[in-house]
């Protein structure tokens, strides 16, 4: 397992420091802290959005902050919850008087620990609330979570909380946002080729030359199948037909896609899934408004693709086109 | 060697049809071609600017298609130069009265290729000028290329030669703008595994488990040393090194940093790597105006990453700030 780090237990700590250098205008560290905010944050009369989680998922989740998505993110050790404390010192560092949304994934580290920052920022004078998104259609109950998991939908609804902040919307209407966005979005992933943690040192499972998994999760957690290796038109077929089977679509219905590599995976294998992924909702007369294709919440180098669809109204829409300076989820 | 793909042969006709879908309202291919461009180009007054070469380093360059990038990117097979013939409609495709400049990365098949299409195109009464961008300083000639190889410095030249050409200048002035920014980009690369062509179906070359090498190019032509991996500190150090013996900076010059991912790097690596870059050049007094960390241009599933520092003036930071929708280079 090679990679290029210095000290296996020093990655997290040397890539905040990496990703505040390579951009102090916009973005800061809360000193002796895991969480890294808007250089302008807290914003007066905003609803300040805050997400994190372990760290090996970037762009996830300080890719997204900016102007009209989060307002903090704050980083745990590699595929580790980050502590109370830090998500308390998350959720201070951006509280305006109109109160923090938390935007937690579906894991029961990250789950217990944004909710028990919560109730200590609440003892301290300030409005939180928080939803979980639990948009993983693979499986229900997976190492590390209780029920389904939170992945790559997680950044709709980081988007579409972040424009309802930015619009001027109360704590309970980018909440309710946030809650419209979770009903409706859903996604399933699989991988070719495993990741290492680096303090591990060894990837954390393995597959066969000629293996896949279908259904597996970010952190390698088990999937549902694990068969010889598909065209890839039969993979994106199967997630693609999974998601469809758990969301109620009807011809006419508009959906935004996302086509998310793994880490390690080509954007040219990522386009050919994409392919495949238009033409099945083609042919079900499902109109596509948007399609986002790229690594928005990867797994360290796993090699694999997980695909995500979101039903959309009106209100989601316009949501999607509200301006954001986030650099990884450009909006065209 | 597993890839999520249909078929070998038919890796870059799928990706295309992919990516068209995925944006259909700003992308169209050129029918019967490989050509992908603007949907609204040619732009009526405005120089078209025309990028390619061969596939497997996406998002180079289809992916930096947009307003006040590029016009139109002309695809070869993976690794191997578009024909005469695909170039030559690439330019008639996006051609206006103002013209046509072509950024070609210095590959001997790409030169050729670009050069005999370009003299096609005056034949038929089109205007068009060349830019050939160098600035791999690892080693002079190469497999595929005579002199210096050009690598993620490229996409500099896009934003720049894009941004003039947005602004209303001329073919001349255009052109100027995208020499100025190859004389004063400077990058070198370095890998930890190989990537495998898909039609090959095994990997270009070897690298044993605790092996390096410093200098290869984006297709795997030889570097200056393969050595054992060592520290990110150390990569990021002898890179960046090489790169400013070769640039003529001085204590109070500004620079663009980029830190590019060749396909299989965790941006956690990435930003390790940044902050000892960023160290090195607040230690010898050059002040960074921006930074850009990410996969700009890689190497199919490459593991490995490039340094690029780009000399900026008053002229290139206001051309970097010009505004374009290039979903895959976002300047905060």
């Amino acid at each position: 397992m090679k990679k290029i780090i210095n000290s296996p237990n020093e990655v997290v700590e040397e890539m905040i420091e990496g990703m505040v250098l390579a951009d102090p205008d916009s973005l800061e560290r809360v000193d002796g802290t895991t969480v890294v905010k808007r250089k302008d944050a807290p914003i007066r009369d905003k609803v300040g959005i805050v997400s994190g989680g372990g760290s090996g998922h970037e762009p996830a989740h300080a890719g997204y902050i900016g102007k009209g998505m989060l307002d903090a993110a704050v980083l745990g050790e590699v595929f580790t919850s980050p502590s109370v404390d830090q998500v308390f010192e998350g959720i201070k560092a951006v509280a305006s008087d109109e109160g923090v949304l938390l935007v937690i994934k579906n894991y029961t580290g990250d789950v217990l620990n944004f909710e028990m920052a919560a109730e200590m920022a609440e003892a301290e004078g300030i409005q939180v609330e928080q939803v979980v998104v639990n948009d993983d259609v693979a499986v229900e109950d997976s190492s590390f979570t209780t029920g389904r998991r939170g992945i790559a939908g997680t950044v709709f609804v980081h988007k579409m909380a972040g424009a309802k902040a930015e619009l001027g919307g109360t704590l309970k209407e980018v909440k309710a946002v946030a809650e419209k966005t979770i009903e409706n979005v859903r996604s399933m992933g699989m991988a070719i080729s495993p990741c290492s943690i680096p303090e591990a040192g060894k990837p954390s499972f393995t597959l066969e030359e000629n293996e896949m998994e279908m259904g597996i999760g970010i952190h390698g957690e088990p999937g549902i199948l694990r068969t010889d290796i598909a065209p890839a038109k039969d993979i994106a077929t199967q997630l693609t037909e999974k998601i469809l089977e758990d969301m109620s679509l009807e011809k006419g219905d508009e959906v935004v896609v996302m086509v998310n590599g793994l880490g390690a995976t080509p954007e040219m294998e990522l386009f050919i899934v994409n392919k495949t992924v238009q033409e099945m909702l083609k042919d079900r007369g499902i109109n596509v408004h948007k399609t986002f294709v790229g690594e928005y919440m990867t797994a360290l180098e796993m090699g694999g693709c997980s695909v995500t669809l979101l039903k959309v109204d009106e209100e989601l829409k316009e949501l999607l086109a509200v301006a954001s300076d986030a650099p990884n989820f450009f909006v065209r």
